[in-house]
């Protein structure tokens, strides 16, 4: 399993991903998900991958030695891409080159070869853009309405980042954030784990501003851990008993039964 | 989809369910899936249902009307059943019984027949139990260490459970958290919603305790739904702002990059 969020927000890009890979319970590694692609002042890149290793490991090598054209035949690369947009078709076009190509093996021996990318950054001369490349090759934007995407295990990490995260949202705000969301994945899915890596790139900055590793120990990450939860349990300490005993004295037959009656 | 969940704490047992069913996005009804069979003094008996909903209601008629003893061809209902291990086996192989008569035309026509229900109650003499029955008849038991079962739509509200539920929470903080949960859950999830039902029943009272329909407007849920996402917010602006930014002037080369470097 692997869990890995882009969030894009007006002042810029956090990305963040975990590193822990698992083929089945007893055999768990640590492999980096997040790749940056970088050419200070030109442009910024970074990929961050969930689903079956080989997939995207050879996706990845694909775009960096080249994918041929299948028009000029000349070998493409995500150094060389013009705009975000044609970066994100030549990674997906590698994902479904190498997807096509295992599928029918790894079907035959059970083994999912799904795959999914999240690709944010900029070239000079357009804005940044975040993607969520899929294993067919396509792909979507992230708008504003819902700034940020999730490949992996989405669901535990999802409340936090639906409830707090704006467009507006500050970058310092945005990374806090997106580490509470992998807190609640990793305390709830032993498939993702520490340490993790992230990415800060600001706006028309065309350089990284933070890259960097957080081992399981370091002490910001423990903190904000133990903070927001010992936050959660003050925050539902703070709520006020549920009403329910004293409306329901004693239960009015039939009011909120069931259909099915019992005898 | 659907979200049920059961609480099986030392002063006894909530169980909450949603009512959405969706035939697709465009077809969404309210139907039960948390229904009692009671009789005061002697037993009180939940379950909530969760997946194709033609299969549980089946087995829930089939449980009520009798099931014939494949030994001694008698008919045996959940009201007759001994003890809860005999009564979640009596579900248990109404739901095994119904699947097999419909797995394969469902199959054919590409409809998910997988079907689970949460089993929760005391018989008189023996102590309260939580089970989780699976589509094919087998079931476990909660148990102290996680005491809370879960069927459906359950990842986006389990990180509350997991981080507040013990066996020692009272029966109105376990209500309590169970709602947060749900709040969750329905912010993420359109396919889940209210109304809300749920039961609580007290160990060795033999007899509902309360047993309520929450609907959208209901004034506590709606304040707890409020403060809840209040009290995440000023949580999160309480934790001081990560410290990377300080540490990393300018990023190490090298340090934490990618293996694929960029060139």
């Amino acid at each position: 399993m692997t869990y890995c969020a882009g969030i894009r927000v007006s002042e810029g890009l956090v990305m963040i991903a975990d590193t822990r890979t698992n083929a089945g319970l007893d055999d768990i590694s640590i492999y980096r998900k997040l790749h940056v692609f970088e050419t200070p002042g030109e442009r910024v890149l970074a990929l961050a991958t969930a689903g079956n290793l080989s997939v995207t490991q050879s996706a990845l090598a694909l775009v960096t030695e080249g994918l041929p054209n299948p028009e000029t035949g000349e070998a493409e690369t995500l150094m060389q891409a013009p705009t975000m947009f044609k970066a994100a078709q030549l990674i997906g076009a590698a994902l479904r080159k190498i997807t096509n190509e295992v599928k029918a093996s790894l079907d035959e021996a059970g083994v999912n070869y799904n795959a999914r990318i999240l690709f944010g950054g900029q070239i000079k001369g357009e804005p940044m853009k975040l993607y969520m490349i899929y294993g067919q090759g396509n792909f979507i934007e992230c708008g504003r309405d819902s700034p940020f995407l999730q490949i992996g295990e989405h669901k535990y990490g999802k409340p936090i980042l639906d409830s707090a995260v704006t467009y507006d949202t500050n970058l310092q705000d945005s990374l806090k954030l997106g580490l509470i969301s992998f807190d609640s994945t990793m305390r709830s899915n032993l498939a993702v784990g520490p340490p993790l890596d992230l990415v800060v790139v600001r706006e028309d900055a065309l350089k990284l501003e933070i890259s960097c590793r957080i081992e399981p120990d370091e002490p910001y990450f423990h903190g904000l851990r133990e903070s927001w939860s010992a936050a959660l349990r003050a925050a539902h300490i703070a709520i006020p008993a549920p009403p329910y005993w004293e409306n329901a004295k004693r239960v009015q037959p039939g009011a909120a039964r069931p259909p099915i009656k019992a005898v």
